[in-house]
């Protein structure tokens, strides 16, 4: 493709873009095509002959887009928000369209810079500590997700626990790492991707009410396994879970680390960002005293695509021990002097994309008062809607929700947990079906909540009334339907 | 950013990477900044208040674009090619832009379905095995880079090896893995981040003169792993080495892994997508026959920017053994009927981009035939460059080079090997400054050879044609100078 056809074509993409944003609301939320039927709509082989950009667009349109659930759509309100905004989607097509792969410093210095640039910035905007900032000890890295990032924090624990044995020659003993039950799933995706196995991962116990990890139990469970001779190599503390946004007490749980010399990660994926305001900066209480990493995900709620999630250290070297190596064919005279970052040695992969673009944009297009506007809005709406659902005898929030994730359940007057349960479920179905809202569930003591996460640039107050205007309805509706 | 202003933003970034792209040439091919030069000219604070999107546009030229090392200019010949091209750079704004998020079937179902299409279609266009497609026990994935998924196929490998043990328990007893001394250093790196350290990589010998791995050797070390009691996870078998693209002899390793009930993956990361080729298919012998997984980038040679890896497996079971998880927060009634692929549990990250659209846009815009043209077009000119250098009394070509890569050596008459090859090194970093071209080194049996990777789009015959002039000029004015 030629620069003259990209701009032709890349022309008709925005304008497909900017009328998908325009529209969004006229689309159903949730995509409700059965397994099989997209791929069915398919041809099965691929072309032997190129094809004009216009059938790519126009298939997009026709056969893909029944396929896609609105993530951007303002009734979306599943999962956490993973929010795109246009400065990060044209930030993004920069780096693709200059097409550099930064791995190294040297084969991109701006890509390196700038992203040491950034992490630096969001550090500054999230009040982290000086020891997270790259002239420290420390740093901070783009990563793809969460799940990464947090792997690379265990591998970087280990390292620590063992001394640099891990690294050198694998897991030779038993090793574990400290989680709770609310603790996100790829924790212990990652305890096993690094050979802990399931096994390694032992599970504190929480505050029944709060949801937060109890300090005692782990100083107990840390006793144990001294005695039974096992290493700890890490405790991964959670600040906004994803069942509830629960936040873990970090300064309590950083005091039992500190006195043992273990590793702690905070994992703030979707509540991290919510510190570019000061009035939430509480979340982070403890982080800045005792947490050796943490990480955040801007792609889920500070506007900027997927994929970026930003990991920060107050250490770098056991990060870099276990995740670097110098073969012949990448050594260059910029690596050798010592006197440049490469990324590559702070990461799994060893390719990278230029993902600082899409934050830098973001931030710039923002600014710090426009990225606490939006944390704000998403927050607001949020608790109106809690005090909406609490006020409704028909319902149950669950407290507290700090953030803009509501969890609340629809009472069912006489019907038994188990059948409760079965019509919240139903009731969700019915609403997610309906096509103007999308939410999820979770389950807490064993009984179903509903999840509204609030949060995106798109969701405005009439689109949160609207939804919670339906659920009374679609609840009222089916609760005569019930025996 | 409304949509107009997207639409309009939108529409200058489309301009600005088409002229960038047409006016690439003028660009020194490899940025020339020192290190923290781009830092410096960039504001250590972010700013308090939005700025208009030309700011960035502006800047970005300004600062960022000195510090850029472009390789998508035609005279890049560094590592290996990391093709961008149109449709792919479209595709990827319209993920973007749709700003979904493919973690589970239900959370688009398009996103899921099309990555089935496209994943089976290339295996199609590569002639890869029928147990690779996805309706067979096998499939195929999208992942962010080689090193994730070498990383994956070893955790299928340790799942199956030690009969799902390592999933639960974690490492408990010694797990190798065997490359060669050729083998990307990505390998190493995953056996060190799955917990067999760098202790548990045994390197295979090759065969000095083809730099292929040695099955005789594969045997006996694997015989006397045996003997200490030592569990092999994986052979990884490289299909077009980093360093000079050998090609391990799949069958003969493959024979010797059937034996034994060890997972075989192919590596091919640069040279798997030559397969499109009918007569580059060799390249592949013995992968139908004996491959557990097989990967390889289009991010790098087939047109689709980064990030783009495909990993395919003949059997699905042990990778999703390795890596599945579900919290109550994921479950949902498709995952629950088991009728639907969920490509969370295919890698490492929960999160995922809309990758298919990138390589279906590129699949679709090329045809089975441009995609064919690219890389014959690639070897073509790399196998004329070689002929002229080995035409060249000052030059030496190492043998055999297949693909896209020549490796080269002058010679320096007189000089001892190391001064021979500090002056190797030192034609390249004059080359290199020169801005018209970027080239890299590697070792081969202690002795400096350059690289020269012939295969970005932009490339035409008379940009090799120009460096392969400036190489041999440099080359005598250099030796001109030495005693
Ligand atoms: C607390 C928490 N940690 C980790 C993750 C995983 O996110 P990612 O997809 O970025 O890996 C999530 C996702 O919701 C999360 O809520
Ligand atoms: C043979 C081989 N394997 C793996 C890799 C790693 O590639 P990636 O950046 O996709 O992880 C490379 C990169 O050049 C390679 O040549």
């Amino acid at each position: 493709m030629s620069p003259e056809e990209f701009r032709r074509h890349g022309r008709q993409v925005i304008d497909w873009i900017a009328d998908y944003l325009a529209g969004i609301e006229s689309q159903p939320v949730m995509s409700q095509v059965k397994p099989g039927e997209i791929r069915r709509a398919l041809p099965p082989e691929p072309p032997e002959e190129g094809e004009p950009f216009e059938s790519v667009l126009s298939d997009l349109g026709r056969i893909l887009l029944p396929g896609i659930t609105h993530w951007q759509h303002p009734g979306f309100f599943g999962y956490f928000p993973s929010n795109a905004s246009g400065p990060a989607i044209l930030g993004d097509l920069l780096s693709s369209g200059l097409g550099v792969q930064g791995m190294l410093w040297v084969t991109s210095p701006a890509c390196t810079e700038l992203e040491t640039v950034v992490v630096d910035w969001l550090a500054g905007l999230l009040d982290l500590p000086a020891r997270f900032r790259t002239d420290a000890a420390g740093g901070g890295v783009i990563q793809d997700s969460a799940s990464s990032a947090c792997l690379v924090a265990l591998l970087a624990g280990l390292h620590r626990a063992g001394s640099g044995r891990v690294t050198a020659e694998g897991i030779t003993r038993r090793y574990t790492m400290y989680v709770s039950s609310q603790t996100h799933s790829s924790l212990e995706k990652a305890a096993r991707i690094a050979g802990l196995g399931a096994a390694g991962v032992r599970v504190v116990d929480v505050d029944p009410h709060t949801l937060a990890m109890d300090p005692g139990h782990l100083r107990a469970l840390l006793d144990e396994d001294a005695a039974a001779g096992t290493v700890p190599a890490m405790v991964c503390a959670t600040v906004g879970t994803t069942s509830t946004t629960a936040v873990d007490p970090v300064a309590a749980l950083g005091a039992v680390c500190r006195e043992r010399g273990i590793w702690l990660h905070v994992d703030a994926a979707y509540a991290g960002v919510a510190a570019v305001c000061p009035e939430l900066r509480w979340l982070n209480d403890g982080v800045a005293e005792y947490a050796d990493s943490y990480s955040t995900n801007p792609h889920k709620w500070l506007l900027t695509n997927f994929d970026c999630a930003v990991l920060w250290t107050g250490d770098r070297a056991p990060l870099l021990g276990a995740l670097s190596i110098l073969p012949d064919y990448l050594r260059n005279a910029a690596t050798s002097t010592g006197s440049v970052v490469d990324y590559r040695n702070w990461q799994v992969p060893l390719g990278r994309r230029f993902r600082a673009l899409k934050l830098w944009s973001v931030i710039r297009w923002y600014g710090a008062e426009g990225l606490r506007a939006h944390i704000r809005e998403g927050v607001r709406l949020a608790q109106d809607l809690a005090s909406w659902i609490s006020a409704d005898p028909g319902f149950e929030v669950r407290e507290p929700r700090p953030l803009g994730l509501v969890c609340f359940r629809p009472v069912w007057p006489g019907l038994p947990a188990d059948e409760a349960d079965r019509a919240t479920m139903r009731l969700m179905e019915l609403l997610n079906a309906s096509g103007s809202m999308y939410m999820t569930h979770t389950k807490v003591a064993g009984r179903v909540l509903l999840r509204m996460a609030v949060g995106g640039p798109a969701t405005e107050r009439r689109h949160v009334e609207q939804a919670w205007e339906q659920i009374r309805w679609e609840h009222a509706a089916l609760a005569a339907t019930l025996p």
